[in-house]
């Protein structure tokens, strides 16, 4: 199963289990990251368009930001609106012009970005009734095709940003063992399948990496947000790993009960990966054209409230109901072509009553990376 | 009713009456006109990426082209293919490098940018097949917008192309009399309802032009096709104009029969205008930010045939069925918002016999006008 029809899976409308109404999870990322995604513009709006700094023939009139798989739902413009303010704010008491924008939507050509582009209306409404008509043009395009292959022109790019989207590898990993009762890595996967889920993953950012230094100009800036672990073991029992752990034994049930076909969820590999965050800096270091000004990783609780102000709802049935939505979001589409669709409603009951119990004893958090890079300035 | 929602009715999918079925009238202009592009193309290539004409700082690794009304049918890409095709063969047996090209696709929002997306697949492994990999990148992005507003940064813009759009108005126009028994200027049309046709295409027109001029680079260049008319008269009964009129007819003749409601029929007036040369010519000069290349009208017969070449066909039945059908191709959902659904099918086989009649007796053609401009470079 390659990248596009993945992708697909995460955008097929608005509805109960659909990702527009269980994107809390990546709305608490955006909003814990909003800050590294500012001190990243105002340095490029200080390097690349302050009448100071730089010479003439370097002064820009207009900054090109791209958001990398935006996907099509409500958080597809958050960001984007999050930007805009930071912009807005630098350059609404001063005397310098504003930079014109220009800001490319990515995500795969089988997002919908017809229901993106419908949003844009009353984006750009919004932003006219709150920053009125001074506010210097913003152009908003889709751009379809995936990023771990080029997108954008060489040197026109300023600023990068991707939230909730590399931890998707541009296929599953293929070995020769299988991965015997499990969707992702676990305890009990053969060390080939822990290898190729390692190396796809390594062979994946490093094509994005390589991409986007192509693409941004010298100076530009690259903030990524993904999900990760903590542990330098793959096989560690954490963060999204146990929760797809619970999503296999879900499905193990089932094969017990002659629900499910065993050979169906042998096969199985989920085409993601949650790096450590020492991988994750090896491999930038070793790509060479980015020095890193941030890269740290802060919790998330699964049912999206801020694990850091202790306020998980300490109502675990309603956390687990959403948590399961939240998860159906993302893997339905890919668990029914996989497993049909027949199997879905009941799945997701097991799931979530496993969920539940879990959630009562142990710690029920996403670990998230967040990286903020400048192209073309080593340390 | 804006132009968002009248584009809108220009795509609806493929099927039997649909624009990407009935589309031979455009193919035709396209291939009538891909000469004009192919010289405004060769041009940008010789004034940006040439090593001799320009300084260090001047020279471009990008180029950058927009389709504006681009569709989401089968000829959205035809005009980027010409363009392609153009670009490769100049380079392929020399030395230079290959300018990177970023393509922007622009149509209103409510475009179905999804399925256009979806034809790029296709595109890019032709691309590939026919040109290999030694074919520089190419990056094709949507940008969803009206093209009477700005829709890119300023002067950043190599080359607009823009076809069969511009005789769509932002609106229809408003006036105090009714244009009884018309949905477009006729000879019955009260002088108002003419002078309010002219006014709107005069003040859309130079938005465009005004924004265009914006977003090109100096010495940029820009070809429109667009229908237009023979006669300085508006009310002149020929090519687009006459076939309207047999539309009007066939509408008043279902009032006649009480199966339309007069008042509706009053009411409709078609957000289009085809203006004459002179007209355009005039606008463009007192706009005053383009040199005019080129500016001439050609012939394309009703039913998508060569009229140069004299192959109009014969079989006037067959003629009249495809006529009716790229014009329903076209009005369609714009009829069926005004008049209801039901009215449709009754509607276009009584304008299929109409136009049979006319057919036998008088000339069938479209005038076509082809604008060929560089920016920034006065007579």
């Amino acid at each position: 199963m390659d990248q596009a029809t993945q992708h697909l899976y995460m955008n097929k409308g608005i509805s109960e289990f659909s990702y527009s109404s269980n994107s809390s999870v990546q709305k608490q990322a955006i909003y814990k990251t909003k800050i590294v995604v500012e001190q990243a513009i105002l340095d490029i709006l200080s390097k690349f368009s302050s009448s100071t700094s730089i010479s003439a023939a370097e002064k820009i009139r207009s900054i090109c930001v791209a958001d990398l798989g935006c996907s099509s739902g409500p958080t597809a413009l958050l960001v984007i609106s999050n930007l805009l303010d930071t912009i807005y704010n630098k350059y609404r008491e001063s005397t310098m012009v504003m930079p014109e924008i220009l800001v490319f939507l990515n995500d795969l050509p089988e997002n919908d970005f017809n229901t993106l582009f419908k949003y844009l209306k009353s984006f750009r409404d919004e932003l006219k009734n709150t920053k009125g008509d001074g506010f210097g043009p913003c152009f908003v395009a889709g751009m379809p095709g995936t990023f771990y292959g080029r997108l954008f022109p060489s040197n026109t790019v300023h600023f990068v940003h991707s939230s909730y989207s590399l931890h998707w590898l541009s296929q599953a990993p293929t070995g020769n063992e299988s991965n015997k009762g499990n969707v992702y890595i676990a305890k009990s996967s053969p060390p080939s399948v822990v290898e190729a889920y390692c190396r796809q993953f390594k062979k994946d950012f490093i094509s994005f990496l390589n991409c986007r230094s192509e693409e941004l100009i010298k100076g530009g800036r690259m903030v990524l947000t993904f999900l990760c672990r903590k542990s330098s073991d793959p096989t560690s029992k954490e963060g999204i790993c146990s929760l797809l752990g619970l999503l296999s034994m879900a499905l193990k049930d089932m094969v017990l009960e002659g629900v499910v076909e065993e050979e169906k969820l042998d096969i199985c590999n989920f085409p993601v990966y949650y790096p450590s965050l020492e991988e994750v800096k090896a491999i930038i270091q070793n790509e060479g054209s980015y020095r890193v000004n941030q890269l740290e990783t802060f919790q998330v609780n699964w049912d999206g409230s801020d694990s850091s102000k202790g306020d998980s709802t300490t109502d675990v049935l309603k956390s687990s109901y959403v948590i399961a939505n939240s998860i159906r979001a993302v893997y339905e589409s890919l668990l029914t072509s996989h497993f049909g669709e027949e199997i879905i409603n009941e799945l997701f009951v097991r799931f979530r009553e496993i969920v539940k119990e879990y959630a009562v004893q142990e710690k029920t958090e996403y670990t998230n990376l967040v990286i903020s890079v400048t192209k073309g300035e080593m340390i």
